[in-house]
């Protein structure tokens, strides 16, 4: 697969995230569209539990995913209030890794991470299935497209490359040169503030371990010492660090810091090395 | 595989659905049973958190999954609160695929749809594991002769064929001329009210869209759009539509079916094209 | 695989239990960790819901399901609350199986079952991801030793074969003669009170069916049936019977248990044959 890129995988490898929770058969039935068409395919669910039409909390959970798979994994993500209006189907290229989903902002965390190569609109009907439900893009469109791409189909074969695509303010911290200014991403269920701002964004400060960084939010400027692990500050003292997923985290040791700092999804905050 | 029936998928696919709910280690036990017998069949699950012991519930999301999967995918279904008394456990043989599970209708809605070839039951003690648990044919009796199955056995083999399998009510609508009585089968998280009434079964309608049809329901008898999506129709306002489990579906627009109509599961529905 | 050891399974097998819940990517996490180092090995979910931190149950699910699987299934189970400090983590070899995972008693309720043939240490960083999280071993280090272990590694190259690794009073009831002193594992969902006592402590026992038992907890003294089913006492009457898990569970026919008797998690209990 993938000759035209020479990224052969032996074994296809194609993940599932979505909203579609696990009491329904909708996830079964994309894997039903998977089997079809490539039987070969491994398939591997990320998670169907993300919050019903939270694109945010489905990018942040993709984009901390998918670096660990091997190079060359089919990723697809299912999170569409607009299915079945003008939004375009997408497959993006990155130096790692396919996403396939709507083009409403879910894949671009993930994929600017791994570094976008190329990004094409589905319309082939070729690639779908042959009624595309209105409502179901994800069993009729985009799991047969991760299928026909795990048997090999060349990826200008999907569509036009488009160069127009949704690319969310989440999904783009704006780094300065004492600053990075990026938002919150997500609300875990500890209450730790996860934000879109990534281990790499943060190289110059993460030189100098333990040092104290400003976090600014609701117009309120905290300091908080950046550590490695919760334990390193006393208890409900506030700290930053950088979580398992990568991204910068706010946290209170054993306590809830989203209550702390009355923060919430899509928060903006700017976070500076305190000099 | 499925020689003898000139059927052999590549790569055995297994399906499993049930009320097990995901907390315990049932689950896994039957996919060792297979994986024991079977190593390269590969599992997919269908959904585990069916209600306990709803056997509509279980016949509805079986029979919307199935229809997207290879032929000769081998499907196994446990809802089954007679498990342990006299009911006789099944294989049923239909066009498109192969169903094991209790004699309770469970599986009769799917397998009627795909239309029915055979149906055996399981009484050979050979396919089964040595000591089956009064309380478990999921692991020690389903999830062999599927694995079996995939294995190459023939179907004679598990156990003589049989004409007195439980048909329920809720699996064979009624077609009259001019109307289909049905059942409500299912209602879902948004309240539509999903019915036994298959797209095959409106077909005369279906041939003139946007029609108003008539609903029987509770004695009261409503007109509604037979519409495409939910949108048609203006905020409140009733409709009718086939969804994406090819079901006659009564919905509000951005509103509550089940309460507006004072539908439950079971209810008997008379529909008719409006003359 | 497993060259050393005679034990060469065709497809390597490898399962997951943990407390990680379905929401998040950490159960992905570790299955892309698999697939980077041995893509072949087939993944098997046991449980991730199991109670935060609750290792008690986590031994409980892991013990009932492993005997099940194919003989040298590998599997991994993490329920952790010790990640990150000085416990190690361990890579128990059986007679049946292989169980990676941390050294606080999570695994040895089934390795004990099964026949511990030799337990070592995982300190070998040539078989973890090159940088280990600490609040993340099941993705850095379970995993990957896992998959390496699938891909044929010798167990001696994974690190020292270890006598002190921790067994918890859980997981070793007192036979005596006339006695089996154990604790109770885990309620279920019905109130049924199941014990760390297995089929096998029973034997003398269960060789002469429905006789009485007497269960000794909380300093009161029961006397029940010994059953094979539920329904062999009236409704409303409290009975013993090994369940499909092979471990001794009081329950009452149509009752909760675990109230009428005052049980909870971790409570001592002795049973005798009632003479």
């Amino acid at each position: 697969m993938f000759v035209e890129d020479k990224e052969a995988i032996a074994v296809p490898l194609i993940t599932l995230l979505s909203d579609f929770g696990l009491k329904d058969q909708y996830v079964a039935e994309m894997k039903a569209s998977i089997s079809t068409i490539c039987p070969q395919a491994r398939i591997i669910d990320i998670s169907h539990l993300i919050e019903k039409f939270n694109i945010r909390m489905g990018a942040f959970v993709l984009a901390s995913a998918t670096r660990h798979f091997p190079k060359g994994t089919i990723h697809i993500a299912v999170v569409d209030p607009g299915v079945g209006t003008k939004r375009r189907p997408l497959l993006v290229q990155t130096k790692h890794a396919f996403y396939i989903g709507p083009d409403n902002g879910l894949l671009m965390l993930a994929a600017q991470r791994d570094g976008i190569r190329r990004v094409h609109a589905l319309t082939n009907r070729k690639f779908m299935l042959p009624n595309v439900a209105l409502t179901f893009h994800g069993r009729d469109l985009f799991a047969p497209a991760a299928a026909h791409l795990a048997n090999g189909t060349s990826i200008a074969n999907f569509g036009p490359a488009i160069c127009d695509y949704e690319v969310p303010k989440f999904a783009t911290p704006i780094y300065e040169t004492d600053e990075v200014v990026g938002e919150v991403l997500h609300i875990d269920d500890f209450g730790n503030v996860i934000t879109n701002i990534a281990r790499e964004d943060l190289k110059k400060i993460e030189a100098r371990p333990t040092v104290l960084i400003s976090v600014k939010l609701k117009n309120e400027d905290w300091k908080v010492g950046f550590c490695t692990t919760y334990g390193e500050v006393s208890e409900k003292t506030a700290l930053a660090l950088i979580g398992s997923h990568d991204f910068l985290e706010i946290a209170v040791n054993q306590g809830n810091a989203s209550k702390k700092f009355k923060a919430k999804v899509g928060d903006t905050l700017a976070v500076s090395l305190q000099g």
